[in-house]
């Protein structure tokens, strides 16, 4: 256990030396309201397993969180389906970039894993044909995660993610050609951008992911949020499938499961200890943030905690 | 720990259960040599960190290793090579099957990682490169790991894998073309069958993987192998890379970094507890043990050790 | 020339001849109002560039032309842009299935060429552009090319494809991302569809294209439709991209530019002879009319109009 | 017919124009010998139908021919296999590039065409099982068609392109991998790289094509070589597939069946007209001469006789 860690001064530590690296990375352009968000911010935000909480520089900014969507949508959708929800979509890596559709075309419809566009799309289904109001419910359901009722979708994003939405709307399109999609394509991408657009802070998202840490249970509530097995499984698919085509990488380098968005924010759990989050836009060539990626390496080499 | 977990109880109960699934999977049978093993064969064995062993069934019978033997000709190129060998092989998931050449075309002759055929074949480019007898220099290490002095390459196995060849051969000369293999094409697979027909038994193997688990120290001889640094970093390539284009799935249901063969054998490491093989020559679909992954997914339940 | 060729006795002959295959065929299913064409229908009509007209069985029967269509909005293409076009799409044979997003995503969002599904989008977004009405304009061009002032759109047809269109729909999204459409998704999807669903007969068909066996001068009218040096390009893209995925095949037993469409319907041209339309809704493994491709075969073996 | 055209004024105007194009192409440098030659060669060979031969420019210096001689080796593989040659290699283009291992591994080791490398070695095969002494039945073959008894292999040129002959080894592999090569590995490549290695200059080529122009029959001897059908099918394979990547195009822009060489060569063949050869080792960016494909457009403008 990291109880005897003072995490404050790791963070301050690593905070220092990681700082190093702003300004390497280039900062997600497809959308101007995400361009214009500065490459100087960095945060990092860690709730432990004991319910000790620490954080640094940018921690309490909010921040699209983008792909980390991915991660919740999913955990709805394992509720919503069950096993079930393994026929319509992968559990592999997927060796191509996050929006081929080369993979998709290749094996018939069935995206290789829910943390690229195509599989986010089944989960983000699953929830439009369990809610009446599925946009709603993705954000109630990261408010009470967070613990953080003023939770809110960034509108701005969220049209601008569908203004510029021709690749996902393929996608979505490709799906449904192959009736791997049951709702209408146009609700279904209205779900998608906006669970992308939610903006949330490095502590609000710990907190949401507190349970993925801590064997299914939140943290702060004591609430079980879900079963020790699905907990770990889930992990098993970022842990494999989280970070794009990096994901070898990021295990071989930091050595936990993680997921990352383009927003700059990464999501990281160190199973039985922390979860941990960092924020910093600029991203690397793989779509992951640069300064986030070495913060939690020396992070993992500071706690000596890599799952491997 | 582990400590307290009677591994002869639960190794008894997990035979018991497993053998229910032998006669589901498929023998090998691209070689004659490996077409004839039985596929009642199941056995498997246990070394702890903290020094125990135990085994059952076939454990003490030799098979041919095959695949698994990469996992040591790559730890001996990151010796031969450190960080240089990155810029021969890739470290990230294929998303394809083992032995495609799409990837490897599309990556201009860069291997995705050194689990598929072609990353192999970089690992033991290096070995070729740094040994002037590269076949008895892999064979003195797998010897040295197992302390079985005994240890020999199955030469009907080896001839029989050269004879059928032709795609592997294919593969080496791919690399050749793009200058990513240094030593003659002839050289490098002879030295590549003949790892792959080395044949160690279960037990041979879980010694000769303890490392693994125990931060880069042997466990019989407290000898260190390698650093926990780049211990930590085999075992997470085994973990996103090991089981051909089932590592998600494995991931999923079983939890632990881990390497198979097409002889059915699987090494599987719970780091900072225990090396397990499982053998049982009947694969799955995706090519692996079918009672072997069945096997490690009920101990990891037994013993609650997912990494995740 | 064919002036000494009784063409109605051909006709005959080839109609008794071909009519044996039909049923070896399967009528496109993907939307209703194709399903239900008698798979028993078979029609062939003749425009020779000496001004006779021949015809046989059911040529005078209106059926769905389908992508036989891209041939003609080709030529809209190219005469409002030019050799402009060809920055937006390519002149090469895809190798792939006529509705593959792969090589689309590989050569970043430029299809191949103007007769896949890709490629038809692009001809059809330059007509959008360049026409404020641009269906009607499609369909009085289709008017005015086959003397048959009563061509209509069928409707059911026309939404039918619409409806069951999201594979399009993701390809012409798939464009727009990649900034290779200028017009709306929507805008041009509805062009698209209702271009496909023009309904014409083998005559009708037969004297639009007749310019194109005639350096470009329409047969009956006199009129000159394009260039001598434009009309032989477009046979030239009907040559080596005109039948889907057996170009070759179709090259090597029949041996004339043409242009299929999945109604059953095929344009083939002999230059300097003779515009020749065949149809017969059965289709082969590879989307071409069974019985079409086995009469024309046995008309240019019958006439000796091979080109090669 | 071409008979009233002056074929000497012809070729004298072309190469003054096309020459203006020296030295903007590359010469091929993936072997010593070949990238040796002189970027400035330029010559032209005709042999019309009627028995007239012209030429100008270094039409009579020899050159290695390289994948020109798939013309050649297909028309000997067909002569041996007739239509069971087509179970073993397919008609279609590729829609690659001409060395690819991706269509060839996506279509279980089937080439698509005979033009592509993967193709050739079918061919070669072919030829290799039916003559006790393969090469020297190429070398025959090649002598007997043009006329020309002194025709060599170039033995440098057959060496280099065996040292550097990796990726045609790795093809070669993985055609035997998939039961798709009868002769051994080593046998087959070493025909083919004998039979790319002929040198032979403009006019030996041009006589040699001959029978491809004039319905079968040899032009100089009055011999039949193949029968009218066969001739027409060759002729459309290379029409649809003789260009590597740039068929369409050069169906656009010229117009007539050809099959070129990293060399340098273009065969192009006007049936019922002329066969021509051009030589300029310069390549364009898909492996085509770049003088030879623009003086063959002149030719065809200026003639009018492009087959569409």
């Amino acid at each position: 256990m990291v109880e005897n860690v003072d995490l404050d001064a790791v963070l301050a530590d690593i905070h220092t030396q990681a700082s190093s690296f702003i300004g390497l990375g280039k900062v997600a352009d497809y959308i101007p309201a995400l361009a214009r968000v500065s490459d100087q911010k960095f945060g990092i935000a860690i709730v432990a397993c004991d319910g000790r909480e620490a954080s640094i520089g940018d921690a309490h900014e909010r921040f699209s969180i983008q792909s980390i969507s991915k991660v919740f949508t999913l955990m709805m959708a394992i509720r919503l389906r069950g096993l079930n929800l393994w026929h319509r979509v992968g559990r592999e890596p997927s060796g191509n970039a996050f929006n081929s559709l080369v993979q998709l075309e290749a094996e018939h419809g069935i995206p290789r894993n829910p943390f690229i566009n195509a599989g986010a799309h089944i989960s983000t289904d699953c929830v439009v044909a369990g809610h009446s109001d599925p946009k709603q419910a993705i954000l109630t359901e990261m408010r009470n995660l967070s613990g953080n009722p003023d939770l809110q979708f960034d509108a701005e994003v969220a049209a601008s993610e569908a203004e510029h939405g021709n690749w996902n709307a393929a996608i979505a399109n490709f799906l449904k050609a192959h009736n791997n999609l049951e709702g209408e394509v146009e609700t279904v991408l209205d779900a998608y951008f906006h669970q992308c657009a939610i903006a949330m802070s490095c502590m609000d998202l710990a907190r949401a992911g507190s349970f993925l840490a801590n064997r299914g249970v939140d943290v702060a509530s004591g609430r079980r949020i879900a079963t020790p097995r699905k907990t770990k499984r889930i992990n098993a698919l970022m842990a494999t499938c989280g970070l794009y085509d990096a994901v070898g990488s990021f295990a071989f380098h930091v050595g936990v499961p993680a997921k990352s968005g383009v927003g700059g924010g990464i999501l990281a759990i160190v199973p039985g200890e922390m979860s941990v989050v960092v924020w910093s836009p600029g991203l690397d060539a793989k779509g992951n943030s640069f300064v986030g990626v070495k913060a939690l390496e020396m992070l993992m080499t500071k706690i000596g905690k890599s799952i491997y």
